[in-house]
């Protein structure tokens, strides 16, 4: 494993993604760099400064501060929604130095890629796409952990135009948090989440959506229980977040959205005609499926070396 | 609280929920009386025997052994997978004496009905349909503990030709346990569960089932994290006991799965139109409705006298 250091991070949204990232530098890795936040206003960020997870407050529209910040910056790393992330870039270029690395945590990467080279041009090469695979219930700086990201995933999607220097050192940064490092195509990327996260979170939404509209919604509540419970967590996640993801990652959620339709389809078409040997024989599949993956651990690449 | 007590208690099928109740009868409440397990062979409820959840264990297929269990019976509980309850109910209808009451702890109720009609005939006065909203991820005797119905929810089901008395009884018992005891016609439960619990099993198993189906469903799975996870615990569900649940309540599940792909369209088609305030304002509308259930306690019914 390389050695990582830094002299100066600059993290664009500190919450629980940014702030988890800044304490398991500092306070799991040990590592001694500036880290500084960077909020709508320096209000937003102040917090995180009182908790001690970055050393600087600043605010996103003062040229001066912001223009400070980037100096003799090693990192930025992006990690407010990923509807931002072209205004981010558009406000950090005219400040971005030749050393500087750019990195993000959004959801979504196709669109990530497109902000990018929309906004940095030839100095894309300094922006590496990322994605740690951590979110929580919980959101915002006074979530954010040291340990957050131990035996958690990261996927990178270099570009053709990364240095293989550039991206080997922000996995550097990811593997010191204690997080596996991966890299994958925006396009891979973007249709796996699509698959495991973002549809089940439309899926989920669309029960307690349809239960709402029903004419006796508040007596199908009152009889739900635990697998409803389960089922439904993720229906309780930010309604701008996933306005957001579905959005950016509309042509991947709308393929595996109709190809879930098509298996709900023929799902139906078997208790419609009662074929209890093609449902028993489907959930079967799906039960063993479900608990190999948990066997698994449920988040290691089989034949990974980074796997345990 | 009426007092509730019994001489015997014959339950067929004695896993997690017959179990429970006998558990729950004998350890939680301290009633003394005798409680006989019927099995497939007498070997099926040995284990029951011997971690001292049950007296006796009898062969369904021993008339002599059966004939006997039901002498004298006060109550007998059907505990087995509904698709059994018309054949069980066959079975025990040439041994049922008069003041005996039956009752059933199945996950759908207009089959479970129709099948009591079917084979009781003038004698369905003496059943009571019922349904522990209690399930949980294990099973078997072993899993069975006498606190699984503390604060949880019964639903019976009373028929027109059931005396109040009758209804009474069999709601003194669930009592005991530490349930709250609700009433709604089969129609309505059906309803309510299809909505509820029968649904998402559905579509937790089309999931994974469709994923299965991908030609990267193996790198699919291995970045499957915790939405996924909580999304899918129920497609490792029971193949036999869904296939069943399907097939019984197969009217009211279709009525909801038509229902729930009408709002998956309407999703679908805000996601291509890019409508992201539509999408927005149903998910906010899911968390509010969410958290609220979730605040509430999430099974307790608002206005009932036996929630807290």
């Amino acid at each position: 494993m390389a050695a990582f250091t830094f002299n100066k991070l600059v993290i664009f949204g500190v919450g629980l993604i940014g702030g988890s990232l800044a304490r398991a530098l500092r306070e799991r890795a040990g590592l001694a760099g500036r880290v500084v936040g960077v909020g709508r206003s320096a209000q937003s960020v102040a917090r995180a400064v009182e908790l001690g997870v970055i050393d600087e407050a600043v605010a996103l529209d003062d040229d001066v501060a912001l223009s400070r910040a980037l100096q003799g910056a090693d990192i930025v790393l992006l990690a407010a929604p990923v509807a931002q992330t072209q205004p981010l870039l558009a406000r950090i270029a005219p400040f971005l130095e030749a050393q500087t690395l750019v990195t993000d945590a959004g959801s979504t990467k196709s669109d990530v890629v497109a902000a990018a080279r929309a906004t940095l041009s030839e100095r894309v090469a300094q922006f590496v796409p990322g994605h740690p695979i951590a979110g929580r219930e919980s959101s915002g700086v006074d979530a954010a952990l040291p340990d957050l990201y131990v035996d958690r995933n990261v996927v990178l999607c270099p570009l053709a135009e990364n240095a293989p220097e550039a991206v080997e050192r922000i996995a550097a940064m990811w593997r010191v948090t204690g997080a596996a490092v991966h890299t994958m195509s925006e396009a891979q990327h973007d249709r796996v989440f699509a698959s495991v996260s973002h549809l089940p979170h439309v899926l989920s939404f669309a029960l307690v959506e349809q239960i709402l509209e029903a004419p006796d919604a508040q007596l199908k509540f009152s009889f739900a229980a635990g697998g409803f419970r389960d089922f439904t967590r993720i229906a309780a996640s930010s309604p701008e977040m996933w306005r957001d993801v579905c959005l950016a990652n509309r042509a991947a959620l709308l393929a595996e959205l109709d190809a879930y339709t098509d298996v709900l389809a023929r799902f139906r078409a078997a208790i419609d005609a009662s074929d209890g040997a093609a449902l028993e024989a489907a959930f079967a599949r799906s039960r063993v499926a479900r608990t190999e993956w948990q066997e698994r651990g449920g988040k290691k690449i089989p034949g990974d070396p980074a796997a345990k």
